[in-house]
């Protein structure tokens, strides 16, 4: 065994100069050219590859945080690569996550609940990132759910989802997540009318009972919670209110929301009544609603509220006598509703128009400080005229959807659903500067740090909602089209189309890379869905079974590769929970953790603590094991669950053993481990000779290493000290755990050794 | 309004021309050698490019299944542009797909129930596609679950979970799926040993009374599905079976399963035992199971079975008097064992070992025939020496893991989990050809129908379990990483790395892309998951709503933008059931359906029909919508759910009206339906005037607009009868509906003419 070790050892030092070699004489590698004609591929295509191709090892420069819809998941990406990074469970259980399958995190849906209702998924639709002074900071992404009305929160950190707040008034809502220019709040408006509070009211009445609303989460950045004690809402019109934005710069301190269906239509197909897509799409114009925000946070400080489900709500007639709320014409169905970087504009796409709107802040504010409206809608609300508040129209397209800025100042780009288009355009002086065709109807766009007050002015992704034809066939349900822009020229230039394999992406934000600092392994026992440190985490040797009339409570811990303890005996009806704690420290060395046949998974990533909870209503041995395939012993990873029927008496037998172990074959054992320390030894020279503390990656895989050797040594000496005794039972296995760490302490060398190569170290 | 539409569709004409215009003109456009200095790629890096690069509309070559471990999903993705296409959910309920949210797949999901437990996840580890001749058909793919032992079976003709069957004797499983040469029996072998059937017994009756397993699920074509009824069992020692193939070729009719812990090791290190991972590892060997399944199945359709669970199983001692079951030693902790494509040889790569093992079937049969075997196990199983039943031993380096097959003769792929390296070898002259670095701990490789009989020798695919340094950082929890290798030379060249952003896969299979011929839309009326007309759907015009006390059953349709019937009344209490058939023909146009604050989301692809059932438990007016983006009036397509409060009277009062329409406002909407429709009459014109017959898409649009025309005439007649009735309201919603469906007509008019310019299209 030792010799073919070794061996292999050297004959991985020596590959690189062998594979030189064959290299060198291979007679049927591809030349660029032959590649290009054999999957014909065009210089205009090679030049996209070279765009967007990313090599092993690299990183993007831009990550792409995008809804997943239905399936309530957030949908992480890199450009240029357009590589999946992770999906994020938000709103839906998960279990490769461990997501809705252990105690801490059931605990974060549990929140989510509405009416007393489990809710397993989430309409996913408009992400935030967190910003400080108008730029993306990296910290936190926000999510809401149109579906039931909710907004989660994502930390960066770990990228694990916090928490969920459910919306105290509304029954479904659409304008969320955005947020104000330092995240002081999180800003989630109405979708469709209902009774403020989810009452009920006939429709008969509808409108005069039903309501839209638009809420102010405060966020606590410090606590990366929402505080719903801080928080108010302020009641609306039942106009079906849509998306939102928060101004910024000279607009901060107010935030915009757009509707459709100002028309207050209730369809009725069955009954011989127009659809509502026919009453809710008839009139020229919605309206785009002006809300100061800032002074309707004072008017709540003040108190001036009437609580809905224990929720401050600020009434109409309350905001029209402070002031808070404004109306504009704006054109029919509109969708994006978007602050130009500067906080002077807001561009609006009415869908079913051929105009963008852009509107002044300007003149709006002009229009509110001399009062100077058109008139009022039905509820009171003051109307500004919309040629009192427009700066331009521009025709563009069938279908204007939304609209992402660029760096160069007044370049905006917005979607043209009907076309499939987007267009390039200049929102001061109104005029069309490129269009491009994707593939194709295109709902919402995504430029890098697009919504910032600086954005970055590279690459651009089309957020199609069909791909039809652009991909191998997968059945009826088609993925998604993501296609990658580069705005870097004068022309937009089509490089990339993405695939998106689960949910249907609505909006996303994008973010440079390098702000985004994420922890690598959590401080030791951590709950990571509070932050805090768990309590039932133990450290390794502080292993316990606790018990009291049927509850048993096993504080385990696991590292490569074995879980402590191994055997768990427990009686039938036994309500039965595992807080595990992932005693690692090593890089992507997580374990998992099922027992056979019900229904609980953990993702233990390195320091984590986290619970599975079972009822034992079933007599039977269950295996558990660890689901993350974390070592070349991972299958060996495993542990009974002994479920004994009620009242069973154990005959008191010793445990089985299949096989009986010699002196001998302690002796060979000891002999394969000190041949083993030998070759590790080398390895271990190997890297001390190279300036490897330069490579923090193989400084912690040394570290890893080192950790796993301390435990070779420990179980040295069990092995001894049976030994001794003449057990050669104890001896031969325990010497067998000695080797097993050195083979664990050998592979992480051996990636090292890897590394160091790859990276060029040098000697000494 | 219809001016704008006018010019945009005209801009939309001509713009090609445009565009070309600009680009000669445009001043920043970078050169590939401007782009390959700026993004640091070297020549190498740009060949590889070019290898993986698909632009926009071209098709991969080959799709993998790939399992998403602890997901529960299968991942399907395209080679070699790497790019994810689905997420096809088998064990875990998954929003999107309406998987687990509507009644017909809830019944799928409830067929794996065990012991009467929900169970919401599944650990997937190895898909298997079926199979005809030995090579992948294209048909279905099946996957296991190694947590609860279950098989799901996934059609290809929709890309959709149509069964799960649960194994009635083992507590959990590892080596499946795994197909018989024409799929005839699905191959499932236990993992860690249990009690058969899943009861209880005391650790120290391990040897006695624990056992492992293999089943050969019987499978249906036809019908497409597992026959239970046809299933049988063959009992086997408590070795913890691991992986398994079916015999092919002059193997055919044989099975190979092979295991670890042979030393029937039981841990309990919380006890000062050595732990699992050091006994189970202790032994050099561990026990191949080379099984004549052929014969089996004689030896079960004679009835020669007990019934466990009324599941036929074959004793041990039935299998040994039959001449069912061999072993031979192979070396230890093996992970995979892999038919050559001529059924000759069977590779095993010993994960603790340096070597890999290649077993001559010829040899294997000829001790069988001849009765040559060096003794028994325990439980009196031949075992024939590992001499006799060798063909080679080749050192390939640490932890030799799983092999794949190339299109050359004796040429075969073999993943090195310590090293993280994949070897080229030959295992006819036992000779090493090339060595290729991956990042990192690479546990299974798939090669393009790299186990079938004719491997098509293109792309390897490494499944790295770790990822670690390889993009940019998310969290604690890594993506893994799928490296891409061209295999086409004499030398391995890595050409790609893809994150898998959602579980952890084992396995994987390929299949030629041309194999694949999903649907792109049901027959109308469809339950997805039995296959067959869903006895509640309904045909536009025949919607209904069936009341009983308690109960309320709504018969819906779903069509760009609305649903029939859009105001559904019940009581409090009441259970209400919505059956949704989506009445559209178009490919692509798949409808969504939730109820605000419920926990339903149906997704409709054209053709199906599935259910929302809930239970109505509070009063209220819930909003029920489409989610998925439609159309342009997606947003509209919405209704109420009205839950009265028990005893309530409705006062009687028509609908609400928030806005009235007079002769005005009819006449301006017909001027614009006319107008518009001399619009679409040119679009119309130019299609007609190309070869568009030539190109199925777009005949299939011009199907779709056409029925959109259709609709459009009959809302036309509707407006004109109220007009005739002077009932202005209703003419011009109608009015307004009529044009609703010509800007959709228009939406798929200008998809077609685009696509037609895209391919080139000539006039007639």
């Amino acid at each position: 065994m030792f010799n073919s070790i070794r061996k292999s050892l050297l004959a991985t030092t020596g590959f690189a100069a062998m594979g030189l070699a064959l290299s060198a004489t291979g007679s049927s590698a591809e030349t660029l050219d032959e590649v290009l004609a054999r999957r014909g591929l065009t210089q205009k295509d090679l030049l996209a590859a070279a765009k967007t191709y990313t090599p092993t090892g690299k990183r993007d420069e831009f990550i792409v945080f995008s809804s997943g819809g239905q399936s309530g998941q957030i949908i992480v990406y890199g450009v240029p690569s357009m590589r999946i990074l992770k999906y994020v469970s938000v709103f839906t259980p998960e279990p490769w996550q461990g997501y809705g399958f252990d105690e801490e995190s059931k605990k974060v849906l549990d929140q989510g609940k509405i009416d007393g209702r489990e809710i397993q998924w989430g309409d996913t639709h408009h992400p935030a990132l967190s910003e400080t002074n108008g730029e993306p900071d990296g910290e936190f992404v926000f999510i809401n759910d149109k579906s039931a009305p909710r907004i989660g929160v994502i930390s960066l950190h770990d990228f694990e989802t916090q928490q969920i707040v459910v919306n105290p008034i509304m029954q479904s809502e659409h304008g969320g997540a955005f947020v104000t220019p330092n995240s002081d709040y999180i800003i989630e408006a109405a979708q469709y009318p209902g009774v403020l509070g989810r009452g009920f009211a006939p429709l008969s009445e509808f409108n005069e009972k039903f309501r839209g609303a638009v809420t102010y989460w405060k966020f606590n950045r410090e606590k990366g919670r929402i505080e719903p004690e801080n928080s108010f809402s302020i009641e609306l019109p039942p106009y079906t209110q849509d998306l939102s934005d928060a101004g910024k710069l000279v607009s901060d301190g107010w935030s915009f929301t757009n509707s459709f269906c100002a028309e207050r239509y209730v369809g009725g197909i069955e009954s011989g009544r127009p659809p509502f897509e026919a009453g809710c799409s008839q009139n020229d114009t919605d309206y785009l609603h002006i809300i100061n925000w800032k002074k309707a946070e004072e008017v709540f400080k003040a108190g001036k509220f009437t609580k809905i489900n224990d929720h401050p709500v600020i009434t109409m007639q309350t905001a029209i006598d402070e002031g808070l709320v404004y109306l504009v014409a704006e054109p029919k169905s509109p969708h994006g509703v978007d602050v130009s970087p500067d906080g002077k504009y807001i561009v609006v796409g009415g869908k079913l128009d051929t105009q963008a709107s852009v509107y002044s802040f300007e003149k709006i504010k002009a229009a509110v400080d001399s009062k100077k409206f058109v008139g009022k809608d039905s509820y009171g609300l003051p109307i500004i005229a919309m040629e009192d508040a427009l700066h331009k129209q521009v025709p563009l397209g069938l279908g204007p959807l939304h609209n992402q800025f660029d760096s160069k100042p007044c370049v905006v780009y917005t979607s043209l659903y009907v076309d499939s288009q987007v267009a390039k355009w200049d929102y001061c002086e109104g005029k069309v500067l490129d269009k491009i065709s994707v593939h194709y109807n295109i709902g919402h766009l995504v430029a890098m740090e697009g919504e910032s007050v600086k954005p970055a002015g590279k690459y651009l992704i089309a957020l199609n909602k069909l791909a039809i034809d652009r991909f191998n066939p997968v059945g009826p349900l088609h993925p998604q089209n993501h296609q990658l822009i580069d705005i870097s020229g004068d022309k937009m230039e089509l490089v990339y189309d993405m695939p998106v394999p689960l949910g249907e992406p609505h909006y996303a934000a994008a973010i440079s890379a390098d702000k985004l600092k994420p922890l690598v392994r959590y401080a030791y026992g951590t709950d990571s869905r509070t932050g805090e440190k768990h309590p039932d985490a133990v450290r390794p040797g502080s292993e316990k079974i606790v018990r009291e009339p049927g509850k048993v409570k096993v504080f385990m811990t696991a590292i490569r590769s074995h879980f402590t303890p191994e055997i768990v005996e427990v009686e039938e009806g036994d309500e039965v929970e595992f807080v595990v704690t992932n005693s690692e420290r090593a890089e992507d060395e997580t374990h998992g953790f099922s027992i056979s046949t019900y229904n609980v998974n953990l993702s233990l990533e390195p320091g984590k603590t986290a619970t599975a909870k079972i009822k034992a209503d079933k007599p039977g041995v269950f295996s558990y094991y660890c689901t993350e395939f974390c070592s070349a012993l991972h299958l060996e990873m495993t542990g009974f669950l002994v479920v004994k029927p009620k009242g069973y008496q154990d005959a008191g037998a010793g445990a089985a053993a299949g096989q009986a172990y010699t002196k001998a074959d302690y002796d060979k054992q000891f002999k394969t481990c000190v041949d083993t320390q030998a070759v590790i030894d080398s390895v271990v020279a190997y890297i001390v000779s190279t300036d490897f503390k330069a490579y923090p990656d193989v400084v912690a895989l040394v570290e890893d290493a080192t950790d796993q050797l301390k435990f070779a040594e420990e179980a040295k000496v069990k092995a001894e000290e049976a030994a001794k005794k003449e057990d050669w039972q104890n001896a031969t296995l325990w010497a067998g755990q000695w080797w097993q760490y050195q083979v664990k302490a050998a592979d992480i060398g051996l990636r090292a050794k890897n590394l160091l190569d790859e990276k060029g170290a040098k000697p000494k």
